[in-house]
């Protein structure tokens, strides 16, 4: 099943996107929210013809940092045994097309193509075997970030948390198999990252064991789960795509803010 | 006026606390929500007689660090040019009286005694001359942190992360001015932090100003000032008490997870 939001005629709501992309899909209107056995309200859309929103509203986004080895080496290190976790705030989440607005106070700005996990169930102390059970699905995160500003501050909030620098979508796939999925950003068409998540250092089971016995869990949180090399800045009226095997592609235009 | 949040018989409810800290107090119900101009069900309980919660349940908790100079020297450096950001996770928030959990992963939790800020109405590129106008308030926190993970990730956010590591209260209270409070923090009744918060380095103002102008803030947003030298660690069985001029105490036990 693919989750997805929309702004209908109407108003927003939790949809499923029947079809495959690239040809007429359909949204279907979900009554309330997309947690456990969805209902349906019979109301659907061509997706053509309504305005795709981010799949969901986290109440946290918790991010990886040096999650792959080639991205590591690439920020000038060797990655770390464990896990590092930071997070974006909540107001930095934007839906597939809408726009990345550079801030005016950054002169570098970064795309980091990810496969994003979402929790679908309150839990905390998650063994690696029982993530699956608490995960509602994937989708695709761009974890901009403007570089300057991370090297200056050694916390990564600032630069990373920026309204619009938390792009995702198209939607949330529930049964994608998350263990080797070819992962490719493009910047205005050419290829600037291509790699697998075959390549997590720490896979999708590990990171929610990992950051589940720090915080607890909830319904529609959003875990990031690091980029591969290849990041570098975007500038304004470029247009970033971020495509993983089986979840679409997440694309968004970059503007000046 | 000193708004908090309470466990009654009936359920959870806004109130606005009547009465000084020591006497009766009372707790009157708010209809809703208290930002704007509040409305009163007419209900109402003496505050001994139910339960005191987290003032303010956030979407999102900014945390500055290092924004007392003696601190920022006890910590083994000088204090930022500019403020540094961090967040925790609203998922770390607690109420005054509740138990901090201490983690069995690490070896030394200290307690950060903090002036918090309540955002009040939505805002973005807000300037200091302004910043009062957006908040709904301020109240007490203790940014628990578990200093060895803080050290070991460079990142902070596991580190201060954990559930139970952000108790909040006891009330906010929307008149003080924040200029120059006597802020102090008791272990077990002893004396450790004990400072003012005319000795923050980057004042309220300026902190609402520096963080706004990256990310939208929301109503219930939570700012966290910074705190003064002084941080040490807690075990199980102590109690830690925060009292910030005008706005109360804040005590929390420390229980082992």
């Amino acid at each position: 099943m693919r989750i997805g939001r929309i702004a209908h005629p109407q108003g927003v709501a939790f949809v499923s996107i029947e079809g495959e992309p690239d040809t007429d899909q359909v949204a279907v209107e979900i009554a309330e929210h997309p947690f456990g056995e969805p209902t349906y309200t019979g109301r659907r859309w061509p997706l053509a013809d309504v305005r795709v929103l981010a799949p969901i509203l986290p109440s946290k986004v918790v991010c990886i940092g040096k999650n792959y080895a080639d991205h590591a080496r690439e920020m000038g290190g060797e990655p770390p045994v464990d896990p590092v976790i930071f997070m974006k705030p909540s107001t930095s989440v934007i839906g597939p097309g809408a726009s990345i607005r550079l801030p005016a106070d950054s002169t570098q700005v970064d795309f980091e193509g990810e496969l994003a996990a979402v929790v679908g169930a309150p839990c905390r102390d998650v063994s690696p075997a029982k993530a699956k059970d608490v995960l509602l699905g994937y989708t695709i995160a761009n974890d901009v970030t403007a570089r300057d500003q991370q090297k200056a501050d050694g916390q990564w909030t600032r630069a990373k948390g920026h309204d619009t620098f938390c792009p995702l979508g198209p939607w949330i796939d529930t049964t994608v198999d998350p263990a080797d999925l070819r992962i490719r950003t493009e910047l205005d068409g050419a290829v600037r990252q291509d790699s697998t998540t075959a390549n997590l250092l720490h896979d999708v089971p590990a990171l929610v064991a990992w950051i589940s016995r720090v915080m607890t869990l909830l319904p529609g949180d959003v875990i990031l789960t690091g980029t591969p090399a290849g990041v570098g800045p975007m500038v304004a009226g470029q247009t970033v795509a971020i495509t993983v095997q089986g979840l679409g592609t997440l694309r968004n235009p970059v503007v000046q803010r």
